[in-house]
């Protein structure tokens, strides 16, 4: 960490900052130029809280070299992590494919959009029953019935389950639950991550509208610290001022959340873009650029032809959709 | 609510969908143009999910002419709430004024900042207690001790106090708080909205780093909806890719949210600058455009060298602002 | 084109609207609803400024349903444009592999690059001749000399060539240049793209870092209207709040304007995210989502070793990268 | 400015670079830490292209300590700039009122709105002649009869003129303009901008929509650097994802541009908003937070029915922002 001194701080001010450093068991390292003076701190500055350093009136600003994440950090753990989950996994080469409603809706939706995803080669079975919506007023979920039809769907297909927690007092409910996703406005949900950390759950951790990828991997890292290192990462677009797209699926961050952390990376390009029609190319630019795996809604069609989200694939377009991600894959691996 | 009906939808899906908005309690006008079919719903369309809507196949998009949000919408409510806050009021031309440090970190501190936060005209006292840290090695406030100082505090100064939850399961520790602060990165954790519209608290609702003022309203429509009105919104800095401050202001969300809303507005320059020089010049301008009061960070400087926050006021320089925000108050109220 | 009136709007205002609509050759539906009458603009609405009529005292707000783009607009052209350069082509299925260096250096550059990147599969040759730069003291480019370097590689080669202009009155030193690229801070220079819509010259026209698609469109608009149907869109990354690369690629831009227009859609992986390590991922997930054709710099490594772009590629990763791309072109068109 | 190392560079490599840095005229102070090493470049670094430094092989990243700009830098100009404007001046305390019509569109409607804001205190006349427009098919303003409009009006009232140019080929028709405007889009055509720094006009320079301040600040050096000092800064809104205002109005903008700048800063709420109502509040805002100046579009009502801008205010309105403005100004001035 470097910490740039404003010119005309005092020998008296530098060294009681340095002092102060050295008290929080750093080395400091002084380089003085012309203009200004530049404090170089070494050792863990995971420690160090550089908004408050930067806060103080000599420095002028302050610049991370290392990065705060430790447990989430590739540097300290060179290896793919794999998570697994039920009777399959998560990283290090394997690819997860997450299907199912936006809405678990009724037993009949759920099983019949189970069977249809794992025979077109889903790995997991994903529906919502709690649902974060904007308005009050929105249909909520049908919280825990909807668990229980997704445990149902799960004892007759097999597919391990993955569902949203939006509150820690639930999660009781989710013991039987393989995976249990955060979603976008509860990234920065700390008191949510700490209860997830102390659990050995596999954690689905989806990235804020308007979060970095430094700030997704410091969530992680919320996770990571209290014990549980079954964290998966999830990109699902950012809000930008586009508006033909919901948001704006970053397809960078797969190779960079893999360049930076150990955790795999799954991508959601239904909710990413909003339109069913985009989900098939962005899947497969997906796949292409490393993704670890696919989050895909999928509604099962003559039953529901009201509610076919604009986001949801027919299990037939889904199946055209996995059959071409296997054939990019491939294509990516050979040499 | 409009509907956009793509070119090509039969009759018989027109009639469809037709019987489907009437199921729902509303009435539908329908304009056939050369291209377009148009569907008009008339009558209480905050019940009707736009998304659900605009994902029908048949349907090219979906516009809202009323705002879905209800009890905070100023059509329904003329005049300006009035929050009471102890012995003083948010909004109906009151000016509150919210002034103290980032954290609470101890005793001697808390009290030396209340007592010259009063002196200089603050209308009640914030502090952090539980602080909602992006890195979990960061300092994450006193909690329960910090709730405790500030009521120390507000017992010795008879200010109001105001400080930020995380956890609905931390409620009871809010007793004898006055008001209590939804912080941004929780602005849509609509669990913790749901349980604070059980409450009768006034709670402080800040605006999400990402959100847009129709979303901060629905955010409060959550908390209003369970029956607690007492909501007062926040404005205080979006994220944009502008590197010199922390966060943009956007000042025009106070003449807006008057518009729209009846909720009174209060700026907080701090956080949305992140930069002290720019705190004061920040609230004149909150003045002039008409917020209903400031949130402001002062530190107590003696006591406190090494932790002044970048964003923080000593009390004088937080007297200077109060004085000259009172100036500008009463230009604009002039004829 | 809808037009919502306001609350409260007179018939005489109703009237006066439809009679002036109708002045400008347009037919006029009137849908009245509770609280609200809709306008229906039928016809060539394109001719409308829409902003104009929102500006309109009596008006809520104005809504497109037809695009206001014609000559880019794929319902009037449902074929691919395919853009004949030199002896290769853009669009329709050829894919166009533009390489070379960020800026023209020496003529041993050139010809080492140009060499080296046809080895590897290259269709054109890419160069900067005048360089845009933030700033007015950093290199500005060779400016006409740079073009005479790049037009002897194409002797040499045969490789068409790709380079910037950022001042119409250039044009002269342009002539034997066979694709004319407009940069993104150029993308609204209304004045330029008038100008090159004079010319026949293929044009490459790159998304500016904060515009929307459409904005694009209209851009591309403005050289067709002036009768110049030779144009390529690029998206080259636009600006977020991201920081770990230099802008965010936003790759949804390719099937979404393969839907919305008829034009090639190349994609600048180099210049989108900064990082050398990015762009072969980048590339891989731009063939496989559609994408006509790639952007990419190449250095020549030995003789330049301080000037190797942080998102440069040497030679030899340039045809690794085209190598895999074939192989994810050829699996995604396999059935 | 500070290049920090990559881990793993060479005592070769350093020394190579450290080589290359003094021959470009610069000291080089070096820094050696556990992991990273540092090294200071002193001297005149405006001169070295940071994101060359940044794209070599062994540099992790760059910082640098001193601003690029140097003509615009208030650090080598303590004083405020005036700029002199005919029978006026912009900065250094004077209050600039630019007021006029978006588009000038007849003889009649410039003269009345010229005479209407002279009378409520405007100290020039704006108008737009030249009118970028996002589409080729919207009204693209009446061009060289615009302008004589414009001087006709001057010639009148007195008031000295400002005017869009969108071409430096049309700087003859300029001759007789006061303040030539280069607006928010040609912010970074830097070819325009070349030739505006051999004039020796005032120049109104617009921020662009995505463009950070430093990049404003760069794009005045590109003016200053050609012997043109006559540059005033104008903030008028950046882009986000809220859609109720146009744009997002940035206020820090005004004392941060005096921090870092002598060059005066004029407010455009019109543009920023897009909406009349929220003219006043905004204007007034800017005016407690330091502005040097407004641009405000005024219609004349009565013969404009139509074409009366969301954004445009009547002249009564708007000399009802000026007395409220005079009133802010004194208020802030006040002790």
């Amino acid at each position: 960490m470097i910490a740039v001194l404003k010119t005309g701080t005092t020998e008296q001010q530098i060294e009681n900052l340095t002092a102060w450093i050295k008290s929080q068991g750093l080395d400091v390292h002084l380089s003085r130029g012309s203009a200004h003076t530049i404090l170089g701190l070494v050792g863990d500055t995971a420690k160090i809280d550089a908004e408050l350093l930067e806060s103080l009136d000599i420095v002028d600003s302050v610049k991370r070299i290392s990065e705060p994440f430790k447990s989430a950090n590739r540097k300290f753990h060179p290896d793919d992590s794999v998570i697994s989950v039920g009777n399959t996994a998560v990283g290090g080469g394997a690819f997860a494919v997450m299907a199912g409603p936006c809405s678990v809706e009724s037993e009949e939706q759920v099983m019949a959009i189970a069977r249809a995803v794992k025979a077109a080669g889903a790995t997991m079975l994903r529906g919502g029953a709690f649902k974060p919506r904007t308005s009050p007023y929105d249909f909520q979920g049908l919280k825990a019935d909807g668990i229980e039809l997704l445990l149902e769907a799960k004892k007759e297909t097999g597919l391990p389950i993955v569902t949203e927690i939006m509150n820690a007092n639930h999660l009781p409910l989710f013991e039987e639950v393989d995976v249990i996703q955060v979603g976008a406005r509860n990234m920065q949900n700390f008191e949510l991550l700490k209860e997830l950390g102390r659990t050995q759950k596999p954690i689905l951790l989806k990235r804020g509208l308007a979060n970095t990828l430094k700030e997704l991997l410091m969530s992680a890292e919320y996770i990571m610290a209290g014990g549980n290192e079954n964290v998966i990462l999830c990109e699902r677009g950012i809000r930008t001022f586009e508006t033909y797209t919901r948001n704006t699926l970053d397809l960078s961050a797969v190779p960079l959340l893999h360049e930076l952390s150990h955790l795999p990376v799954i991508i959601d390009p239904s909710h990413a873009t909003g339109v069913a029609r985009l989900v098939k190319p962005m899947a497969l630019a997906a796949a292409a650029c490393g993704a670890d795996g696919l989050m895909i809604e999928v509604h099962n069609d003559p039953a529901h032809a009201l509610c076919d989200g604009a986001q949801s694939l027919t299990p037939d377009a889904f199946a055209d959709v996995i059959a071409a991600v296997t054939r990019v894959r491939n294509a990516v691996k050979e040499q």
